[in-house]
């Protein structure tokens, strides 16, 4: 087979997908049909088929597993910032996305977030897991990267509040993408203690902002808070 | 071999190519170890390495070409934003990131972008590329097919004056996952010939608003306009 028919026929399957996931045939927690099944749909090869699986796993859109049990096979499901984040990471990698121009998204991301999570109709519940990570993060004893951990995660739930799972994605997937140099950071700033101060009395003015539900000041502190830790880290 | 162990022989190349990018040791344009080579590197399967290298041509990190020419083989590449945009274009079709989302995180990262875009050190000759763009869309003859495409090069080549490549990225990307739904529209709007009347006009607001330097009123005409014409959309 010709790379102009591979490429066809691949694309053929993909299309398929699109297609099936946006009309409903295909939903969260289906199963795709067989790569043989597959294969004869489509009048290809099952290389093609195993090719277009693969590009399909790479985007979060499925997930496979080989074997006969219940969770074998190919199964739809919805991982798009682990995707995106691995490939942005790859393109930062290849210094063709600077890690300058990652940190002004993000500060433009997360402003924006934080701005509406402040006015956005959340729960006491949703608002509680936020919290619930800025007091984790007051334990003294918490080694740094376990600190980092919860760090990443807090701005995650409160920029989720803001309820745009875009936005959210996007976060995610630019954390996803700067992970190694954060933890770099903070194995360089040597005065963790002192550091680490600074962080937590952020992480509270920032929750308080959006507890208050002022958002114009909950964009401000997590701008400053930003360009502070990036300011010590590039 | 395991599943696991699959799992790892193949993030063992990702790895690798991922340091060799951040290291320089490998380059835009250059060619990775053929298949055998890198099989007996990482002491791995040649499935494995075909998986590997699968991934990073999803993630449009690199191009594979058979045959065996100048340009056969497994090539560096730069294509993050059409691999993002259509992961991004999958999930939306999944239903798990919804349209109006997505319309939300365009109208905040094109805000962002010609606000920052208009205050830019941009050349003559980089807003020409918009401006040709914006000339070429005033021929009243154009197909609305056309139209849209110059319509879409004409947002792309306005946001990337701010110089910002990952916020360009992700402009390109959006707008590549929402590319049908956008025909569709177009489509849609029967009365053609009014709509293209006010896209025009709002066109050459925005480009005068870059032009002039005059980022806040730029930011507010281009949300006028998503807004405009999403509300007609969707």
């Amino acid at each position: 087979m010709s790379e102009f028919t591979a490429a066809r026929a691949h694309d053929a399957v993909l299309r398929h997908v699109e297609e099936s996931l946006r009309s409903g045939a295909l939903k969260l927690g289906d199963r795709l049909p067989g790569e043989r099944a597959l294969a004869e749909q489509f009048a290809i090869s099952r290389a093609s088929v195993r090719n277009a699986i693969r590009a399909l796993e790479v985007m979060g859109v499925v997930r496979s597993a080989t074997g006969s049990g219940p969770n074998s096979g190919t199964i739809v499901v919805s991982n798009p910032s682990s995707a995106l984040g691995g490939a942005l990471r790859m393109h930062v990698a290849s210094h063709q996305l600077p890690l300058k121009d990652i940190v002004e998204a993000r500060t433009m991301t997360e402003t924006w977030a934080l701005e509406h999570a402040a006015t956005a109709p959340w729960t006491p519940e949703q608002i509680d897991d936020a919290r619930r990570l800025l007091e984790a993060m007051d334990d003294d004893g918490l080694p740094s990267q376990i600190f980092t951990l919860l760090d990443a995660q807090f701005h995650v739930a409160l920029s989720a509040l803001a309820g745009n799972v875009v936005v959210s994605t996007m976060m995610e997937s630019m954390r996803e993408a700067i992970r190694d140099y954060i933890s770099d950071a903070a194995v360089r700033q040597g005065a963790w203690e002192e550091v680490v101060h600074v962080l937590r009395a952020h992480h509270h003015g920032i929750f308080d902002a959006v507890e208050a539900r002022d958002g114009v000041l909950a964009a401000r502190l997590v701008r400053e808070h930003i360009e502070w830790f990036y300011g010590k880290a590039i």
